[in-house]
């Protein structure tokens, strides 16, 4: 569970909400017209950019990972999967059998290795599902990134809407303000929806694709020398190279 | 039919006529004013802009390609021309002369391999005729993006335009109202072409060219293979590689 | 003549037009402010950013040519070329001299052939010809580029000017309207000018300096050609590697 | 001490409490609001976007070297290499351990040399500290440039709901324009912590990284050559190729 | 002189006095509040964002240069150092000492041959200068734009300043004139001195940088092979290839 965006979404929304509370009530800024815009606007635009697969599976795998978090670092990954290794080693592929894994695509790969397939097969079926993975990953990043990008625009598009029937019914000035205010909240939440939610989420989803490159071309590798029962020791140190520089240095500290 | 490109369509239009239904009559929004200088002006600057020759091919071209997807996969089509390897290797090239195909592209390749063209004149034509189809693909793309981001801005200058005449003809404070609805129809105008047409469109073309690259010359090279007699195993494994690794992945999971 | 050109300003301005004319006089839109914040700013800006040859040259030369189009497409200059070539093989290059030429660059070239210039003389000045007319189109694409960016910049510097006079000049409300029509005027030059002229004109001679640069390079190989009495066949197979595949396939496409 | 980021900060509030006093007093412009909509909205836009480890090593990293400055340039840092690599030369690495060396990163160098560990060792241990600052470094600018992105969206954000809730609530025009200036200072806030404080804290720190990366990557080389004994002139004589030429000439005109 | 730079910016001051000057009296546009947000906002912003050495240096530098032109052009540069190499032939490097140069970084190198220093000395000395030279236009450039960037946002935060608290003091309406007038020059002068002063300038330092490389580097071949007492034709022709092309043809224009 990544507990830095389900923070960073409910700190987002307590102030918008302390906001709008502080200055009246709430149901003032709930509006059929900016959520049909926005909505929508999004939906419709993101329909005609991308093909339907990389709707389907860009938003909820997004979602997915946008929330989750590895349960272990680089460093624990390769102590696990060096573990591992020597398991292999001292019982051969089959005693991996009965050994618990945490990472799913790491448990993947041991499962293959305990199962005694060769290494050409291995490699590819986990290459194809590494890059799958961040096919779909990059896909969401960029759908939720177009939403950000567009959603501004859709916002204004209401506010037009809005501000022409409030001009043109116009008899009794003195109503414009409630008008407006109706007008206004388009834009007020295709502004919240991309600032407080759509761009960050695009950025953080950016970041972990990086991160994942890394990790599961780490366990492939892994999986691979394993199979081959090198030692230990040989494993660990080459796994090491993989991890950029800060990763490295945080494991040379912690012991330290 | 690339449905989701329609769908996208029709989902802006019901937004943007639910909400102007929700506050008034869909009249209001018709104005001869913004259509002018919204459809003109793009049409003026988009003349100045592009050789004609890209106006001419672009604009069709990309409005076909937005509605229309391959009716097979680039998976199907490797099976496809594997099964037609096959045909040619056992009947010959004449045996190819009967064979329905899908595809008009790999069609042809197909007709000149039974005709018994020579290898470099295969190439040379099906190359030319890929190429030339990107270019116009991409024409059409950088048209509707052009028109796309240039809209708003005739937007601005038609709103302008209604303002200055608004205030220079202004005796009756209380006469603004219906001027300044007008004068904002054409940035709405702008903004809804640009924002739910010309930038989505452009941006599925730009993934279409993508994708026609790989599948056009994936056909070239099988088309050339046909011709020399491979075996359909070496067809289908040497072409298999011109796949992305989410098409294979794909390919991959379907049969398991 | 490049009449694209020309009628894309042509209804540029119509659009324009119509437009002020469906709404009152055209006086009402000649405003000498707005023309001397537009018009004046960016004469000062663009003394500032270029050196003054760039400006001298650059612009004459992108107005020129943002008009004029190349009388005859690469394919015929491939087969002008061939021509000459023939005629240099069979009546030696004196036959040349009585040749008549539809373009200057080619004209220039055949004439140095004609006149028994040696083979380096010819090339070193025809590619600075060359280079030297590239490099005033860029800089050219590069002016009216650098007037379409900051033209809407002075229309808001005339706005504010237009403002800043009117609310401190006013004493009766009433009279706002006037004032402000003409405040936003010179945002309406500078939009009107980027958008309908700098911007369009600046796009059009960049792609024409890109076909330059291969129509004159043709050239320039293609004379040199003629000077070592080649064979026309031979010339024109050369030559039309230089020709970009939608070219080649236009011309292909053509005797068909 | 950088005393040009505090000079700066310094006077950019001076700007802005005196344009402030001149036109009434200050607490109009303290706003709980605009406070809560920046404050709260780019913290939670942060939460969001980066892993919970760069913003608590970016914020302070950043903030820390925003403010300080090496104490000595790079040229000095030669000299004290020099000096350094003279000592251990006389006296042996023991001879080390009593100098007293300003720079840290620098002394950690020598002492590892005083102990006596081997070149790998260091090479490994100074390398890692290197990157694992740079990287932190790198990601408190990230930090402070995306906080500095998305402040005036925020301050959009505020005003939105300030000016909603006055045209909402509006029954008396007259007291609009207390409830539009608190509407004003979300956006105040928003475009003056982004132009005064993130925007160029985040470039400062840009330029920082570079500098450093220069720095720390010649104090390795230099301490390497230390250990092993290099006569004092090679030393400098090698190192100050690191230098970019503005530092060396700077170098070279101090003396004469 | 760079006479471009001069006029440009006496234009554009004659543009906005003659606009003011058509609605009213200057002194309506000389306000204290205006000058102290830019001018202190950029200041500040300024301060923090670059090192000190690269203000001090880089905004003199960069106002010099911007007003400075060579006095001879690089082909004169060439024929100088061509009569140069003659002299220093005939005469011995002695011969150098009595000659008249106008350019100071020629002379300068001149001097280093005449005082009979080795070649890598003077090519060491002439880089460095050259290099130093560089990066102070650089930086000179880069403050320019920064500035250049970031007037329209303090413009923007001066008037946001004035409008809360216009808002703020509003008892009565009719007053609100005035104070908006002062409110909007902030964001007049924000877009004046970019778009007039900071951006075109930052752009001439940016083509003079580009020119002074290929100049500086001219010379300091030239001096070089005019200490080897290099023939003044082998001269003549090797710096001709340092032109690039559109000076190479100016040069073979003007003699014919």
């Amino acid at each position: 569970m990544d507990i830095a965006t389900g923070l960073g979404l409910i700190a987002g929304a307590i102030v918008l909400v302390s906001l709008i509370l502080m200055g009246g009530d709430l149901g003032m800024f709930l509006d059929m017209h900016a959520f049909i815009v926005i909505g929508g606007g999004a939906f419709a635009a993101t329909l005609i950019r991308f093909p339907l697969s990389s709707i389907f599976h860009g938003i909820p795998i997004g979602m997915k990972f946008a929330f989750t978090v590895r349960r272990i670092g680089p460093r624990d990954l390769v102590d696990e999967i060096a573990n591992l290794s020597d398991i292999a080693r001292k019982q051969g592929p089959m005693g991996l059998e009965k050994v618990e894994i945490s990472d799913s695509f790491l448990a993947k790969g041991v499962r293959y290795v305990a199962d005694g397939y060769d290494a050409d097969f291995i490699r590819d079926n986990l290459e194809r599902d590494r890059d799958n993975f961040l096919t779909h990953l990059d896909e969401g990043s960029k759908v939720y990134r177009s939403i950000g990008d567009c959603a501004p625009a859709f916002g204004m598009i209401g506010t037009l809407i809005g501000m022409v029937q409030m001009f043109a019914n116009m008899t009794d000035p003195s109503k414009l303000g409630p008008y407006m205010a109706v007008a206004l909240l388009a834009t007020f939440y295709g502004a919240a929806v991309a600032n407080l939610f759509c761009l960050p989420i695009a950025d953080k989803l950016h970041v972990k694709l990086l991160d994942e490159e890394i990790n599961r071309t780490l366990i492939i590798d892994g999986v691979l020398m394993m199979r081959e029962s090198k030692s230990p020791a040989l494993v660990r140190e080459m796994l090491l190279t993989y991890l950029p520089e800060k990763h490295r240095e945080l494991v040379e500290l912690a012991p330290a």
